[in-house]
Order: structure tokens, then sequence, then C-alpha cells
């Protein structure tokens, strides 16, 4: 008898779990870290209903997948049990590399570098412990596979990632508006060239499913609020490891610590396969979370360094930044000033005034042209990428790559 | 003590009626009559779900105005009680002149004119009735009021009305990625020179509307079988009130049939305000709704006119015919030819073939620039239409005028 | 490939209908006439929103049947195509019998009668229609299968009928406390001595269902002015007959007039299959709904009959009657003396004032210890009734009849 | 011109923060630690998406509060500006006092003690920070001011932090029957004697309340599951503490320590007013959060301590124990010797086995007839106890104590 494991989620109702490898993969210590990794940083300082996990992300990701394997296969593609099960553990480890904070902090633990190279490591090791189960797993993630479909469902512009997070965030975060329509997306999906593409009907739900995204972005994650708690976040992190690395001891988890008294590269992590290092830094990597960061930073807001308990206290009391958006580069001299009249108040060298006072930009484009097209696929066989079907787009307004300047200080 | 009536709303929760005379005119006849006239013509047909009538409809953009009010209020806008009783007034009327089946017949009964003049003759008679309480409704209403604002509220692109009945469609149809976020955009709501704006904050609500608004057109109200539904509705009456015209007795409520048996110019209907005519002309209107139509198709269905049987029971038993879509408009031989197949099948004149062959088109833009514009205020006080403030659209596609061409012929 | 049309429902996103028969017995006219009778009659008056059909009703209830059919797969039930298919069809014909405004009118239509006779004279007429492709279906229904849990799927006190009218009519009225967890009771199923059983672990999903399904009896169903309106609604057509009857003629579409000017009882229909009268009897209710009924009152609302004018006026226009209730029956002097009352203020014969002054009782339990239990199955096989098995009902609580009498008069 | 400041619910929308007194507690450090305490503690690892926090429930109770004030207003009832003040203060401090993982670890904190110690002594040191303001929230807060019914809304079986929780849990938790219509309650709360009272026709959704709340305690509150869970937690800081208190060092913010190397009693934290102590007490308590625990949990799972590790570890990463569940307390041979079989396997002192195996009891019962009764008033005047007032329950079954024994032990 098949038998599965039911769970409650919120956005979907009951989801199902097949025992056997799949539950056994969720219940590996590597990836019930991710209950504490929040999905969306620091975002619940501006909605506070955003507390939701890594965890519950990918569960629902591999729901939607379930889904469209079944939608596919009803539409006479062939996709054996063993894809099946390779493309459902891709998705559900997908973000098992995600540090704490998600996105926020990646580039701090180790350098020039995302989350990705962890869960290709992650992965690997899994493999070894589940003697070989996850081959297909992490061929359909590297793209080695050759069905290239799978691969997209699991990492594209139209992917069962960013359904399930879209729909997500918009829920815990209610902006209503960020609705998208999963379901009927998925059931919209067909294959074409061994490609993934869309039905013709369900061109209005891409284009919603493309301006949800872009309210989405500037919204909740591109949020001025939520980017200065980020950035908060970033400049305690780089202080503390400047600190540690200079020779002081600070309050930390010995995971933590770890990554305070070193410095990764991508390629630092992805050789370190076969030597030694590899149990160290997969071990260090799987004992941190959230919860060691923001313990030590409400040490770290009573620390003797200045900078470092300033912007410790600012982060956990929610005393954050004023910040001022504009379309332009700031003026270097108006921040040059900024940084002297900070580091005066403060009472810190002015070459530390970096950490107070700064500037930076962010971008989103809603669709990109360059990487994997979203493709409509008309009765008569003809193909057309979505930003020219769509009557409402076109390409030049889609793919523009809308970019914002912006300068923080602290208040008062 | 203020004392309010309270109705469950499955869209909004409990809405509040205040007594007095706002619901005295809920309460009247001609505003019951509204129970009896759906929402949503025949896309109930495609959508099962969208058996809502314009009732419900009129009283949640009536909770959406009393919400507008407050929140204006709360900014600052003088609006006094006797204005508030004005539009709130005015939003729960502007339908009241809608005959059967919404939109889909109001040329059927009046030539070339819209279900607005029937609204004003009967605000017009419930004036009288109530004693003229409802001036300051009709003069917000007509657009004479000297706070635009006021009529903006009840109508303009960015309307009660609007807000309102695309949530409830989106909601009743399951349509899920239409819902718009009404509360956050009503919140958003400003005044600048007497117009109404939107707070630059509100600017991703306002794109997501459009948005929402294009979809709701084109997967629901311009759906391709809601549209063939319609026209055959349509077809059907101008039929029976050929027949009728031409000294046939056919089967309909005295209502019916006082408006099958004659035409009405807008002219005429707006000029029967002092002559006898009126009464007939408003207690006929008052009297007709969706039932009176589908009694008689149900009846109609085995007519001996062989066109109109053939229409009725093709809309009542749901055989619709089959519809082909197009961005031209359709070879005139091609139509001429099937419109002489089809009345050789059915064996009626080829005059007839028109009711079972025809063509026509469809379009919709998202925003008009040439109508009220959605402005965008910014806090250094600069005012921007939203086509131009938007770094999504740019005003050439939105505004542009999508037209697709439709032929229509029976199945079988 | 096995294709399935797509319907969007409100309440549970997107429905699968699988081609073949099940969509060919939709598409039937008798059928679709679901579409133009209400769900829950003239509840509307009271909650706008419930507006709703049976036929949106049994597609719902169709899904449900699929998800219970899978899940009890997926536990090792043996279910054949044939009886997926039979329980499904089942499930979906089982209200075709339902006359104009469903409950309310069935014994006005068919003495001493319900719907059911209807349901079942038409199941065999589709099943002739069908070549005998309902076989099972009826067999299902009439309970004259084997296996005896198909049957409770489609009427017990946890059939999926149930399961889906407690939810959507909570839905459509807004009653959000009325919701149910159907598709956690349907994955808590199970089966025990081939009779449907509840898993230890749903009992207070159980409770809960019950609980709910009482509050919807008492704030919807039998709510007092739904009580009242469908009390008007039924001596409006009670006399309409009459008057018929008498030999007036009333406004009345043909097959309304067919059951106003003849008396059935349960028997004639049943044993109308071989007679010619089956034709007649079958097609007129085929071509009823409540778009026949509606029609007829707004024209009756003029009549010259005194009482059928007064109801018919008091009915569209929503001028309800006045309704007390109270637990014991009410005294028979005093109401004698308001039929004289009203007999005298309307002018008429104080034999007809039953009409207006009348009196009456409902009664409910929320769960019936006579009928099919719910039984909760433990780990260790025990089968326990719910009603013994719930630590928070106790049975004499649980099935105590509930009955409430109401006096019912004009207002003015 | 009244400000204020608009914040995104999931559960009721948008919700308005006055600016002011409210605004500025809201921002204080004190209240901002309840954004990193979990509502349900450990209910997470049963329902994923439980990771709401004590931050969002009471603004969420605060907003209710807003809606309840208003509609006794509106029926009125005379609530001062201050008494509003006060009793919105009241209900959004009512749980500020609660420490890490909620409930959970309260009385490993303080012996024999409730969070709400710590609540009236955070309030206290902020009426003086805030000049006074906060006199008429804490003599709500404390049942000392005049109208009781201000500190019924804060603090009774009906109360908004009630209908808060139960509505928001069953929304994080996806356990759908458990939705309360709490906007309809509310509208149903009326006054009699200065005592709150629901009015007759609310008697069904109270009832419904009654029941949904049962349904959260035994499906998510008292779940097995979770039941287990939490005894770990209070196991590992238990023996934590027993450690510290014997001299090891463990690994803890200071914090932490400070709570792990102490005992307090209610009576000292109360009496800690006017010592040196206060400002240490207070001062580490607005310093601990559920971060504290668990970032330590994570490197005792390598303590040398075995007991320490094994329980830490098993929380961690989700290796829960076995929990068996009955009517009727556990063998207390049965117990002991299970004990000695796990000291053994795990080698160490039986003594140190109660860790590892344990039983206890849970009990709830639906309504108390002792504390503050639900009184149904009816529109004769009478007053009359829920629990009586119901068919539906009696109040012997109503007011039961429902007490399940269990017995939980490491699995393998």
């Amino acid at each position: 008898m098949y038998k599965r494991k039911i769970i409650n989620d919120p956005v979907y109702g009951l989801i199902e779990i097949p025992y056997g490898i799949v539950f056994e993969v969720i219940e590996h210590p590597y990836f019930q870290r991710l209950r504490r990794v929040k999905q969306l940083g620091l975002s619940h300082y501006v909605y506070p209903g955003a507390t939701h996990t890594r965890f519950e992300h990918v569960l629902g990701a591999m729901h939607l997948m379930t889904l469209a394997v079944a939608s596919l296969r009803g539409k006479g593609v062939e996709i054996s049990d063993d894809e099946e099960l390779g493309v459902v553990l891709a998705i559900l480890l997908h973000d098992v590399g995600h540090g704490p904070f998600s996105h926020t902090l990646e580039r701090q633990f180790v350098e020039g570098s995302s989350h990705e190279v962890f869960t290709l490591l992650i992965m690997r090791e899994l493999n070894v412990h589940f003697g070989g189960k996850l081959a297909t797993c992490i061929a359909i993630f590297e793209n080695r596979y050759p069905k290239k479909f799978l691969h997209q469902l699991v990492s594209s512009q139209l992917d069962m990632d960013r359904l399930d997070y879209l729909g997500r965030d918009s829920f815990y975060t209610g902006v209503s508006e960020g609705v998208v329509g999963a379901d009927r997306i998925i059931k919209m999906l067909t294959l074409h060239n061994d490609q993934l593409a869309v039905e013709a009907k369900g061109i209005y739900s891409i284009e919603n499913f493309l301006i949800s995204r872009r309210l989405m972005y500037w919204q909740v994650y591109l949020h001025k609020t939520v980017l200065v708690s980020e950035k908060l976040l970033t400049h305690i992190v780089h202080r503390a490891k400047a600190l540690v690395q200079s020779g002081r001891m600070l309050f930390a988890t010995p995971a933590l610590n770890f990554f305070l008294s070193r410095n990764f590269s991508a390629l630092d992590v992805l050789n370190s396969d076969d030597s030694d290092g590899i149990t160290d830094l997969v071990r260090n990597f799987a004992a941190i979370d959230d919860t060691d960061i923001l313990s030590a930073i409400k040490v770290w807001a009573s620390d003797e360094d200045r900078v470092l308990s300033f912007l410790s206290g600012a982060l956990i009391n929610r005393r954050f930044f004023r910040i001022e958006i504009q379309e332009h580069p700031f003026d270097e001299e108006r921040v040059a000033n900024l940084r002297i009249e900070w580091a005066t108040k403060l009472g810190v060298d002015v070459d530390l005034a970096k950490y107070l006072v700064f500037t930076g930009s962010v971008s989103n484009h809603a669709y990109s042209i360059k990487s994997d097209q979203i493709n409509i696929l008309y009765k008569d066989g003809r193909e057309v990428d979505v930003s020219k079907a769509s009557d409402m787009f076109n390409i030049s307004v889609l793919s523009r790559n809308v970019k914002k300047y912006y300068l923080s200080e602290p208040k008062l």
C-alpha cells in the first residue's frame, strides 16, 4: 500500500509527502535546519506576518512539482518514476544551501558566491549518505539530464520555485495583489521540442504572473525599509568578521565563529570535496541558522566596539536608518560629508563611517530575455516568446532593467 | 443611537447599512429588482459560480464608498454629512437602470442607449417619492456637484464601482489572479486640486489594478463562449421583437411584451418625464428582469418560428455556437457562403441566416488617456498620469486598443 | 490520452471533468436545467451572496467524490473503474430531480413526496438515453449495489453531498464559521466491514462538522426570514393551484400550468414508467425551474384575486411577514382571532386567512442515531459511534430533536 | 489631522495603528522583543506554517479591540477616549511578559508563576518611562478599574485575546475548521449590568466558538507531537539549569545564563520593584527570546553531558520521542522499568532517566463555569449562561474536564 504523510499547509491545504527516500531526506538534519531560516530574511520588520521559513517554501514547491508532473503526464508527456523522484528531490533540495536569513548574508559567508554552491555540496554529501539515490536529482539540478524540461521545472523563469514563493510570500505578507494562479499556470504548461511552453489561452495568467512578480519585488523584496535592515545586518556581520579576524573574541556559537574567523571563496567550497576540510565546512554550515546570528547580535548590542554595538542595537530594536531613494547616483561629496558628520557624532574613525552612511543601488526587471524564455504555444504550433506574444507588453518595456539608488544614514 | 443593519457579504464580511433614507431606498421595489439581475449576464455558462447579482454589487460598492469617505476625511478632506449621503446614494443607485442580463440586452430595449438613461429616470422618480432627499445624489451622479471628486468616486477610471466589481467578479468566477487590493487602493486615495489622486507609494497597486482589469476583460467579460452566448441572447430578443412587431403573439410576461412590441430611443425615455408615458415606461421597466427573458426563451424553444426556436434551444440547453477569433476582419464571401449553407440546413430564408452566422469585433484598452486620468501624487507635489509615472508601462502600450474579430456559426 | 475539461470553482479552485459519459451527462438538458435552480431557494433574501445553484453544488460534490475514491484506493480499498464511474454519476445526478427553489416547493408539485422520486425517474430515462451506462449508478443510488459504502458516499450522514453543501453554503452566505474541513474528513475516511468509518484522529473534525451543520441549520436554512419567505412562496403556489383547478386562467408558462392544473402523488410519478404519461410528466418537469415561478409571481402580484396578489407582491418586493418564534405551540384562539382580523383588513373570506396568518414548527437534530451512523475506527480495531466516542457530546444531547414553533402574519 | 500607520495583517487585511503613545509603546524594545517569540512555541514542528509571533498576535488583538470599542459605542455604551486608550494598551501589552517559546518555558524561568507577573512588572516600568500614561491601562489589566467590562474585553472567556489567537492560530496552522467569526461575535457583544453579554441571536456563533476552541486545543495546542517536543524543551532547560547551578559552564548568552544560574519565585519578581534587582531582572528578561534558547541548544547537542546532548539533539533534529496516550494513569512499575532500560542504553545514572522516560497528563475543558461566564442576553432582558442557554450543550458535558495521560520514551 502506498502510504503518504499528510501535512497542513496554510497556502495549499493538505500536502502529501510520500514515504521512502523523499520522507527520509526531509527528516535529515540538513533539511530540518531550513525550519530555522526565514524565507524572507528581515521582511517581517515591515510585514509582520512574513515569518515563514525555507522549510515551508520547499515543501510547497514540492507540492506544485507533483501537480506539474501529474498534469504533464495527463497530456501525454513521458516522465518515468525515477525522473519524477529526481525532479521532486531536486526542487526539495534546491534551497538547502541557503544560509541564515536566506539571500541577505550569502556573500558574507562565502565571497562572491551564491547559496547554490552549498546546495550542490550538500546534495552530493546526501547522495553519498543515501547510497546514490540522488543521482538523477543532481543531474537535473545541474542541467546535465537529457530531458531539459525537468531542469526548467526546477529552475527557469516559470519554475515551481517562483510559483511557490510568489504565492506564499504574497500570502504571508498580506499583499493580496501578489496572488499568482499557480494551479492555473501549471495546468497550462505543456511541452514543445522538449522545452516547457505555455498553452496560448494561458497568456493572461502569465502576464499577471510577471506583473505580480514585479509588484512583489518593489513592494516587498526591495521595500526600502527591508533593504535598509538587510544592509544593517550585512554591515554587522562584516564588522564582526573584521573584529574577529583582527583578534577580538566576540560572543558567537562555534559555528558562527567558524565563519567569522575565515574567508572562503566559492572555489574553496567546491574543491573541499576530497580534502579533510569538507567535513568541517559542511558540518559548520549545517549548524548555522538565523538564531546564531540573532542571539549574537543581541549580545553585540552591548559590545565595546562602537560601530558593532550601534548597528546591532539599531537592528534588534528596529531603530532603522533613514533611507533616500532616487533615480540617479548620489553626490559623492554629500556622502563624504555625511560620513565625517556621523563619525564625529559617534566618536569613531572616519574610515568606519561607511558602516553608518552608505549608498548603493537596487534593480529589477520583470522578465529577462536573456535567460530561459517563457514561450507561448499556439494551436497552430507556433511558439512565441511571451514578451512578443503579449499585446500588453512590449519587450523593451518588459525587460527594462529598473535601477534605483539609495542613500542611508542613522536617524537622529 | 445610530443603528445600522448588518449584512453578510462573502467578499468583505460584515457590511453595515445605516437605517434611514439609505435603508429605505434599498427596500424600494425598484432597488429590490436588482436581486433578479445577474451581474455578469451569461458568464456563469463558463464560470458556474458567477451567479451573483447587481444587488450584491451595489451593496459592495456602497461599502467601499463608506471606507473611501472615512479614509479621505482622515486625511483632512472635508466631506459634509449631506455629501456623504449623496455620494453613498449615488453609488447605490448607479446601476438601478440595468435591464435584464445587465449590459447584454441594453441596446435591445432602448435603441442606441445605455442603462444610464434609465438610471437617471428612476433616480428622478425616487427623488420625488422620497421628497427631494436624492437631490445631492443626482447632482453628484450627473457631475453637476461642485466638489468634482465626489463624482469621480462614483464614476471614473478608479471609482468604487470598478473596485467592487473587479474584486467581486474575480471572487465569484474563481479567477483568483483578478484580485484587486481595494482596501489598499482606497487608503492611498487623496485629493489634489479637488481631483482624486493616488499617493506615490500606491503606484504598484494601481499597475496591478490595471493589469487585473485587463485580465478580467479577456478572461471573463470577453471570453469567447460568454461572447457567443450573449450574441445568441441578443439575437433571440431581436428576432422576438421582429416577430411580435409583425403581428405574432409570443409567450411573454406583460412587461416583456411591452418592450417587444415597441421601439424606444434614449430621447423617448428622457422626454417621457412629463407625459403620461412615464408611468408606463418606468413601471414596465421596473417589472422586467432576467426571469422574464429566461422563462419566455424556454417556451420559445418550441416556437414554430424556426430561427427563434433554434436560437432559444441553443441558449437554454447550452448548445453554443462555434466561434473563431482572429486579428483581422473575416472574409465577406466566406461569411456569405456560410449563411447560405446554414439557411439551407435549417430550411429558413437566407435573409434570416444573419441570426445564425455572424461576425463582429470586440476591443478593450486597459487604460484610457482620454477619460478621467489616474494621477499619481508625489511627496514633492508633482502629479503625474499613471501611464507616465509607471516605469512598467508606456502610454502607447497601455492605452492601445486591442481589437479582435470573431465569426460564429452553429455547431454540427 | 486521458482528457479532462477544467472548470473554475470558487470554493475548490480548478475542478476536472473527465470527457466521456460524465461529460455527456453534464451536457444533457436535464442536467443543464440545474443552472436555473438556486441551491438555497430564497435564502439570498437574507444572505445576498447565496445565489449559487444546484448545478455548482453537484459539480462540487462530484469533485469531492473523486478525492474520496482516490483516498480510499490509496488505503487499499478496491474500487473498480466501473464502480468509480457509477458512484461519480450517482453523486452528479442525486439532485437532478430537484424542482424550482429546491426543497421549498417539492411537496407542491408532487404530493407527499420528495425530489428523489423525480431523481430516480430521470436517472432511468437517462439510462435508456445513454444505452444502459447508468446501471451501476442507479444500483448505487438505490442502495442495491453490493459494496454498501458506495451508497454511503452518496447518501449518509457523512456523504459527499453534505460535505459539499455545508462548505459551499457557508462560502456563499459568508457565514465563515460554517466552514467544514472537507478535505481533511475525506482523508480520514476508511472502510471497516464494508462500511465507511472515520479514523480515530479525525474525531475533532467530525465534531466540528456536526456543530457546523447545526449552525448552518439555525443560522441559514431555518433562519426565520428565510422560513417566512419560503412559506409565502408555498402559499402562493398553493393558492395558484386552487385558482387554476377551480377554472381561473393564470399567467404561467405551459410547464408551470401543467403542474398547477394537476395533482400528482409519488405513486403516480413512479408508475408513470410505462404509460404514455411519462413523456409528458418528465418533459414538463424538465422544463420548469425558478424562472417560471418568479416570472409568474411578478404577474400575479397584480392579479384580481386579493390573496394571490397580496402574497405575490409581498414576496417579490420583500415585504415579508412578521414572524414570532417560541418553544411551545401557539394558542389556537389567538391564531383564529388574527385570521379574522386579517380577513377583514384585506376583505377576503375568513377561510382564506390561513394563507396570511399561519403557524407551524421546524425542528432539527444535529445527528441521527437512527440513520446510518458515523463510526469512529480506533487503531485497536474497535468501532464506536461518534455520539459515544466523543467526550464532548453525549448521545441524548446530540440527537435531541430541537423543535421551534412559529406564528406569522403580515406586517402593518 | 489624525494620522495612523497602516500595517498589513494576513488575517485581517490592513490594520491601523494610531500615532502617539500606542505607536511609541509598540516601538519600545520591550515590545519589539515579541517579534522573536513564537506564538505557538514548537507547534510549527507539526504545523510548519505556525511560525507566527506574539508580536503579530497582540497587534491583531488590538485591532479587534478597536472594533469592539466602536461597536459597543454604536450601541450607546459610554467609553471615554482615555478608557479606549487604556483598554487598547492593556490588550497590546497583555502578553509582553511572555518569555521564550511563550507558555512552554514559563515555569522554568520563574518557579510556580505564569507570564503575567512579568507582564505586570514591565507594564509598571513602561508606565514610569512614559510618564504615567499607562495608569488606566494597568488599572484595567489588574481589574481595578470601575467599568468591569473593560477588563473582560482584555481577559475573560470571550476576550479579544482569545478571539484573535484562535482565528490566527487556525489561519497559520491551516486548521480551517478552527475559524472563528470574530467580527460577528464582536458585533453581537453588548452590555448588561456593566458586564459583557452576547445578544441572543449570537448564540450559534458562541457555540461554534467554544467548539472551535476545543478543536484547536486537541488538534494543535495539545497535539501529542507538540506536547512531547515541549516536554523535551522543558527538560533541556531543566537539565541545563541543574548543570549550571552545579558549577558547569554551558554555552549561553549572558541573559540566558542569568536565568540558568538563578531560581526565582513569582514573589521575588513582584517584590523586585524597589530593590536594585529590578533593573537586572527586567533587563535580562527583556533580552531573552527564542533565539537564545535555540542557539544554545544547538551547541548543547554536542555537550559532554549525555542527557543534555541527547535531548538537545533530539529537539533540534526533530527526532522526537514516542508518546502513548490513555485515559488513566500509567502503571508505575512499567515506568520504572523503562527508566532502568533507558538509563542503561544511554549509560547514564538511573536518576537522570526521568528526563528520558516521563509521564504526565493534559486536560482541557471547553468552558469553565467557575470563571467569568459568557452570558446570553435575550430581548426580554433575561440573561442566561451560555451553557444553559444552548440547546446543544448541557453544562455537565460542556464543562467536563477532559484529562488524558501520556507516557513518553525515546525512539529506538
